[in-house]
């Protein structure tokens, strides 16, 4: 079967492509070619498989193409993030907006030529909820919580969730969208995302780097890995249309965890030194935008699918270890030190 | 004030215009231009007004211009209809989705130069809400009531909803939303759509015509009347921000009424001899449909604005038959026969 994975270069985009190719097959079939599609080059190790081949450039440039080229699914990933939308609100309408609706419009145009409706899985976010005046705003969002985005990123997340909806009603594809929840621990920098401190007061402490926590311990939000994610966006592909239930989005499962347990884990895990290297300093903007994020979540969907939040916050830290140990051991200087 | 309409030519439009025109204000300000957009004339009576000026065409055509011309408030009522939207994919997404957008980007882009954010009213509609197997329906739907739309229709007003959200959040308008109820007696003739029942079971009686209702006495619906909604969208317009409450999208206040009721309002007001000219022969295929739609809607967040729904369905029968004395008498044929 041939894949194509939007956004394929990116961090949870790798991680589905690497997950799959070391799976080989999907829905029971052999996967014979995986097309990753991104504005970055595919990693090196992706590349280096027969069976992928990497297209750099924007979705939409690509999309007009696809009406000619059958997949037998897609996971579509490609996004502007949170940061950039607000930033630049002509670059998200064109990234998650036009781009959502070209690649709809290039899979319907197949289905109106007769060909099966593909398979498509849509990462969804967390962000689609939020709190409005006109709404009690639960804290702990469920599948059926009432969305109100209170930014362009989720705006237009849930836009496509119900694009993938209609079009997929109208059996031009065979949609799904799955809100992923926030994933840690992220490998890299520090970015300008209000959530960057999620990954951040694990991953630099680890490095043998200080890092600044700007919100209080007391502070909960969902948090999952980035394997659990992958594995939540692989089942849902694989699940039967009635095991999926209906057409509106679900959440994918996510530890409720407070940043005080996150820094408990990390001691359990690393041991006293390395918590210590995280200090507490108020950052009241993002303080502020943090206080409008679901403090925790509830996938009973996903769990009818099968699926598991990762095991404990300390998991989640062993994961990226265990990751870092494989491909970049200088980011756990801080931990023998 | 220069106001826009677009859409300003159908029924529920036209209806707007000629009650702004009454008014002759809208938030204490005197209107001194009426800009009617919509693919077809509008009627010669609000042409003759030296108040207004008719632009005839497609919206989308007409919103590059909208950059250069300041407007103090616009109601967006243009939309292809939900059965249009079935029967022509491509159509509804640009007729619902594709001018919102530039709409509201032209707008945006006067924003941008430092006008003041535009006042707009959008016309939502109950069709947002709708069954969907991975959430309880609860028939009565409310301000809050999680909307998972089962047509294009409903899903293209569910996405203009949100992106008003957003244009609004952002600065670039001070966008509001409101969700229609069933307009009911509309004139004119029966039309394809599955809803023009709930007209016909009134209007064709009262011309002096049979008339077959297509479901069960018992089905209830949420109704209202074409004056009702527009002088809930003129309130929608004039409410404060704070008084709106957030960015999400209100109901309008409708009647829950049962076919059944219906048709004894209609006894009531012009006598069982009218009312025998209906016939129940069950249509199962518009049964199915309606049998997914919402049996009733509560309107909180609207009756804090001080709205009401028609005191009665005898009172939404006797607006329809004083209108048709002022206008077309020859649709009440039947009254006095």
């Amino acid at each position: 079967m041939k894949l194509l994975i939007t956004g394929g270069a990116g961090y949870v985009g790798a991680r589905l492509a690497r997950t799959l190719l070391a799976r080989g097959t999907l829905d029971g079939r052999a996967i014979s070619q995986l097309v990753i599609a991104d504005q970055a080059a595919a990693p090196a190790d992706l590349l280096a498989d027969a069976r992928v081949q990497g297209r750099v450039g924007k979705l939409l440039a690509h999309c007009q193409g696809l009406r000619d080229e059958a997949f037998d699914g897609v996971f579509h990933l490609a996004s502007a993030v949170s940061g950039e939308c607000e930033a630049d609100f002509e670059l998200g309408l064109a990234s998650n907006l036009d781009s959502t609706r070209a690649l709809l419009d290039a899979l319907r145009h197949r289905a109106e030529q007769g060909a099966t409706p593909t398979r498509l899985v849509f990462s969804s976010s967390v962000a689609v909820f939020g709190p409005d005046p006109a709404v009690p705003f639960p804290g702990i969002v469920a599948d059926d919580t009432l969305p109100t985005p209170q930014t362009s990123y989720g705006t237009h997340k849930l836009i496509c969730e119900h694009l993938i909806a209609d079009y997929t009603r109208k059996g031009y594809i065979d949609g799904r969208a799955a809100r992923l929840m926030t994933v840690t621990v992220r490998p890299g920098r520090p970015n300008g995302a209000a959530s960057s401190f999620f990954s951040g007061i694990i991953r630099e402490p680890l490095a043998g780097e200080e890092s600044v926590c700007p919100v209080d311990a007391g502070v909960s939000h969902p948090l999952t890995s980035v394997q659990a994610t992958v594995d939540g966006l692989i089942t849902v592909h694989e699940a039967s249309r009635e095991a999926f239930c209906g057409r509106t989005a679900l959440n994918l499962p996510a530890i409720n965890c407070t940043v005080q347990q996150m820094l408990d884990a990390l001691e359990a895990v690393a041991g006293p030194k390395v918590r210590a290297r995280v200090k507490f300093q108020r950052d009241s903007a993002i303080a502020g935008i943090v206080a409008n994020w679901p403090s925790g979540s509830t996938a009973a969907r996903a769990a009818r699918l099968g699926l598991k939040a990762p095991a404990s916050f300390e998991a989640i830290i062993r994961q990226y270890i265990d990751d870092c140990r494989a491909t970049h051991p200088a980011a756990l200087k801080g931990l023998d030190a």
